[in-house]
């Protein structure tokens, strides 16, 4: 049943709703019951602080890459190689977000004992929104970093580097997460112009795209969604130093995770994680760097807007007003989505009646 | 004695000798002869990689710095605090190249040690380029991140936040860098549009900028260097992304560190460093690494250049080229700075005769 505020073209719904019936889904799909709850929580938290694209869309997606047999729904990670500071998973290609969730747990223990952490995990499906890893270490007061990336071997990716003309690996995202009063400051971001969703999006309305975010394959800048089709590719963000950021991510996602997956030659990569953490206490008093964080953060809040803005935002600061306004007015899916989730229930055997 | 190829408004100079000419100025002004090779060293090298900001123009601010007694020429760094993983330095207001250094060495015997760690220094002065530090690093087979940051309390920086019209910090650089071959893959950029430097040339020329690198006073973008006078600031890098990119800089490097001077009060913060370093032997056989990353590369390489682009480059690439164009044909030294460190030499009784 849906809430009021419903119009012609989504419905509205309580975000605990939403989150039952996307736990029954993958249920119905052959998804453990704690997996099922902690991926629908995190597809409906995506929801809740306004990132759609990591949200309830995933789940068609998901349940036909479990039916291709690429998603082991039930697999669990299993650490691969550890010490007191390193963790090596391998995700047995089951959710991203179980892996993603394993390794920010394993990092955060790690580096709460030994000051600093890192842990890498292949064999990774998609893990949703990056910043719920980074924020899941940094809401217990800890500093992550996270990098996805590494285009396996052969595959294209659909992002170009700087200066080239065809797609050489994904849209290799990073997140930062650093604590913050009781918030957390999180930067996460595609180091791509746009993500790939934006491209297909405004395709499938006949439209072009608002900018030139695009390289089409004959090398001339594009805003023509269908030069990805004809071997163009996705722009990097920020020219040349966006380019090299996407690079680091690929060398550290793939390069040193994703290629130790061990059935790959010399040479090969899957794709892969990165994960750092800190223990901010390990470099003096807390309370010092959370009174210069605030610090950081009033002199920036309190800066006067540029022309066109009515302030200046806190990365992480949008997705809080988001929350507050989606848990009070529920959470508006479209209708086509909700077609498809209902269908889904239908045929996997779980009915949801949405 | 300047090399052939010198004209009207620059000399040409083997790279040995203007090193021999540095190291003189900088013992001249107090320097200890091995900080001065250091330094001296350090700045040759961003003249024969081209990087000519961050060259021998540098030395008479340093030797300013030194008259004004902010720069300690002979301090030398101590270690605050240590475990297996973490170390904090006092860099004790010596040249920010002696700290940044010794953060080098400690983070990698630590990395190669522990698999992981992380160096912060406060008290420090301009470090210089900050890819001279990962690359210690990358050249003997670790991987480090190095950020530098934090606009003490009170003063302005340069930077405006996205979507602010006034400065809040500085150009918060960070830098990467990978073992790749017998090379490093080198990331080191500011998280700001343009430098400082940028903007205080075409001052000098009288020249406009040749984009809206900048925010005026009252909130629009401008080219007018002019504006940073009136209370203007350079714009973020890469829009939102950069922003958010520069405020985690402020804050790890800035918050983490450099508010962890002892005298500072809550609140308050000086700018510092901070350095990651990890052993990629700990992820998984170090063969396979090295092998997927020149996978990377060569899939890079091999791409279409895109219009206007005559091929695709890997970060740290154009630093090898110039290295060896100015190692074979020597350094260009505008002769405006030949004159003032003929005359600092002069000052401090070094005479120097360049």
């Amino acid at each position: 049943m849906a809430a009021a505020g419903s119009d012609q073209t989504s419905l509205l719904y309580p975000w605990d709703r939403l989150h039952e019936v996307a736990k029954s889904i993958l249920i119905g799909a052959g998804t453990p019951a704690d997996i099922s709850d902690e991926v629908a929580g995190l597809l409906v938290w995506s929801e809740r602080i306004g990132h759609h694209s990591h949200g309830l869309l995933r789940i068609p997606q998901y349940v036909e890459r479990i039916r291709s047999g690429r998603l082991q729904p039930a697999a669990r990670p299993e650490i691969v190689s550890e010490t007191s500071t390193v963790a090596v998973l391998d995700g047995r290609w089951g959710y991203g977000q179980t892996a993603a969730s394993a390794a920010a747990a394993i990092g955060a223990a790690k580096a709460r004992s030994a000051g600093v952490s890192i842990c890498g995990a292949y064999h990774i499906n998609h893990i949703g929104r990056l910043g719920d890893f980074t924020e899941m270490c940094a809401r217990e007061g800890l500093i992550a970093f996270l990098f996805v990336g590494g285009a396996p071997t052969g595959a294209l990716g659909n992002v170009a580097p700087y200066g080239g003309r065809a797609p050489v690996w994904g849209t290799n995202p990073l997140a930062i997460a650093i604590p913050q009063g009781d918030d957390v400051f999180s930067l996460d971001f595609a180091t791509s112009l746009i993500a790939g969703g934006k491209a297909a999006a405004a395709k499938a309305r006949r439209e072009q795209l608002d900018s030139d975010y695009l390289i089409d394959a004959d090398g001339t800048l594009s805003r023509d969604p269908l030069a990805l089709e004809r071997g163009g590719a996705i722009r990097p963000f920020g020219e040349h130093k966006g380019y090299a950021l996407a690079f680091a991510v690929e060398l550290l996602a793939g390069a040193l995770v994703g290629a130790m997956a061990p059935e790959l030659e010399s040479g090969e990569l899957h794709n892969g994680l990165l994960l750092i953490v800190i223990d901010p206490g390990r470099l003096g008093p807390e309370s010092t760097f959370r009174s210069a964080v605030a610090s950081v953060v009033d002199k920036v809040k309190s800066t006067h807007p540029a022309e066109g803005f009515s302030e200046v935002l806190v990365p992480g600061e949008p997705e809080g007003r988001r929350l507050i306004e989606s848990d009070r007015d529920g959470v508006r899916v479209p209708k086509d989505l909700v077609r498809d989730l209902n269908q889904l229930g239908a045929e996997l055997g779980v009915p949801i009646h949405l």
